[in-house]
C-alpha cells in the first residue's frame, strides 16, 4: 500500500463543488474517485486538502489516495487525465509518505479572487471573474486589506452555517492589485472559513466603492458578527491557487 | 430611418458561428436579430463586418442595423444587453451614416490566436486557447511570420472550400510573442480568407516544433496550394480582436 499525492486544476463551473456528497455524481472528488477506480480497479476515495464551493475553480488543489497498484506514483498524472473530463486536470502526481494527511499538515493556502472592473462584462471571462461595472478605488481596498493580516477571529467573514469549532485564523499575506482591467485579491493563510475569501472580497469591494471606509475593517473584525461585513462575492471569481506545506509532501 | 453601429464581444463556444444560417437559431446574428426585434418590434437583420466560425470568439466584432426606433443609438447598448444571453455583450453602440456598409469600407481587422504551451491544459483556459504541450521555439515562429507580412496570394492558407474570387490579401502587421505560459499570434490585415488565421497559426506552430523551417514559408506561399501549408489550428484559440475603419464610422 502506498499513497499518491495529486495536484489538480479544475474549472468548477459544471460541478457541485469539490467535496464528495452522497447521491451527487457531479463533484470533483466523485470524478477523481471514478478515475482512480478505472485506473487501479480499487475503491480508494481521495482525501482533499480542502473543499471548494460550486462554481469555484482551482489551479493547485491537493488530493491524496492510497493504492496497491503497481503504477508508479508519478505516472498517475497520465493515467488519470486519460480518464477525467477535460475540465479537471491532474497537473502532477508523486509518492507521499503514508502518514501524510493533507488536512492534518501545517500548510499555507493561497486563494485569488478576480474582479473584472469594466462597463460591460467580457463574455470569455464571465465564468472566471466577478463583473463589477461600478468604479472601484483600489487604494481604499489595499488600506482596508491591511487590517486583515495576522491572527484574528474571522467570525464576521464566515458563513453563519459554519461548523468550525474556532473561527481564529491567520492571514500571512494579503494584497489587492489592478492588473489590466482586473482587480486581483491574493490571500494566503493557514486556513480559511466557509465563504471567508468571498466575504472578504465582497466587503473590500464595497469599501472600494466608497460604501464603507477602509478603517471600518477594524470594527467589522471586532464585531464577530457576519452581519457587520459586506456581501458574499459570487463564486466564479474565486480560484484556489495552491498550497505550501510546511513539511514537504515529497 | 437611421443606422446603428454595434461593437460586440462574444464567447463563441456555444454558437454555430456568427453568421445567420437558415434553420439554425444558435448563431450570434440570430441572437442579435431577436434582441433588436425585442427592443424595436422591427425585423431588421444586422449586417456583420465579417463572420467567425463555430467556437471562435470576438472582443470587437462589428454589426450595423437600420431602425426607425426613437431609441437613441447610444442607448442600444443597454437595451440589447438586457435582451441578449450573457455570452454575447454589446460593448458600445453609436449612430453611423446610412451609407456605411461594414463590408464595403476599407478596414483593418485584427485577430489574435492564443496557444497554451504547458505540459497539461489549464481547465479554465481550455475554451480560449489551443493547448500545445510540445515545446515551441517562438524565435522560429517569429522568423517565419515575417514572410507573411505584405501583399500576397494566400491560397496556401485558405480553406479549399473558399468561394472568394481573389486570394490576394495584405497583412499589415504580424507578431508572435510569449506572454507567460501562452504564445500569442497577432495579425492585422485588410481582409482574411476562410480559416486563414487558423492555418497560419497551425503552420507557424509546426515551424516552432521544428517540423518545418522558417524559410519554408516562402515556398509555402508561392505554392498557392492548401496542401503546402500545415494544419488548421482549432477554433477556440482564435479571437476577433477588433476593427480599424479607415473612414471613421462615427
Amino acid at each position: 500500500m502506498s499513497q499518491v499525492y495529486l495536484t489538480v486544476a479544475y474549472d468548477g463551473t459544471n460541478y457541485h463543488g469539490s467535496a464528495l456528497q452522497a447521491g451527487e455524481p457531479e463533484t470533483i472528488e466523485a470524478y477523481l474517485n471514478r478515475a482512480i477506480r478505472g485506473a487501479t480497479g480499487e475503491d480508494s476515495p481521495v482525501i482533499g486538502a480542502s473543499r471548494t464551493d460550486a462554481g469555484v475553480h482551482a489551479r493547485g488543489a491537493v488530493f491524496v489516495f492510497a493504492t496497491e497498484s503497481t503504477i508508479p506514483a508519478d505516472r498517475f498524472v497520465y493515467v488519470l487525465n486519460h480518464l477525467l473530463p477535460e475540465d479537471i486536470r491532474v497537473v502532477e502526481s508523486h509518492p507521499v509518505p503514508d502518514d501524510f494527511h493533507p488536512r492534518r499538515q501545517e500548510a499555507r493556502k493561497t486563494y485569488e479572487y478576480r474582479i473584472l472592473n469594466t462597463p460591460w462584462a467580457d463574455p470569455t471571462r464571465r465564468l472566471y471573474t466577478w463583473h463589477v461595472p461600478r468604479p472601484v478605488d483600489v487604494t481604499r481596498m489595499q488600506k482596508a486589506a491591511e487590517y486583515l493580516a495576522g491572527e484574528h477571529d474571522f467570525t464576521s467573514f464566515c458563513n453563519v452555517d459554519s461548523t468550525a469549532q474556532s473561527h481564529v485564523r491567520t492571514i500571512t499575506a494579503i494584497s489587492v492589485s489592478r492588473e489590466g482591467d482586473e482587480i486581483i485579491l491574493r490571500i494566503t493563510g493557514n486556513g480559511f472559513l466557509y465563504n471567508m475569501v468571498r466575504i472578504i472580497a465582497g466587503t473590500l469591494t464595497q469599501i472600494g466603492w466608497g460604501w464603507r471606509e477602509p478603517d471600518d475593517m477594524e470594527r467589522i473584525l471586532s464585531a464577530c458578527d457576519r452581519a457587520a461585513a459586506g456581501c458574499t462575492a459570487p463564486p466564479q471569481g474565486l480560484i484556489l491557487a495552491g498550497y505550501d506545506f510546511l513539511q514537504s509532501p515529497h
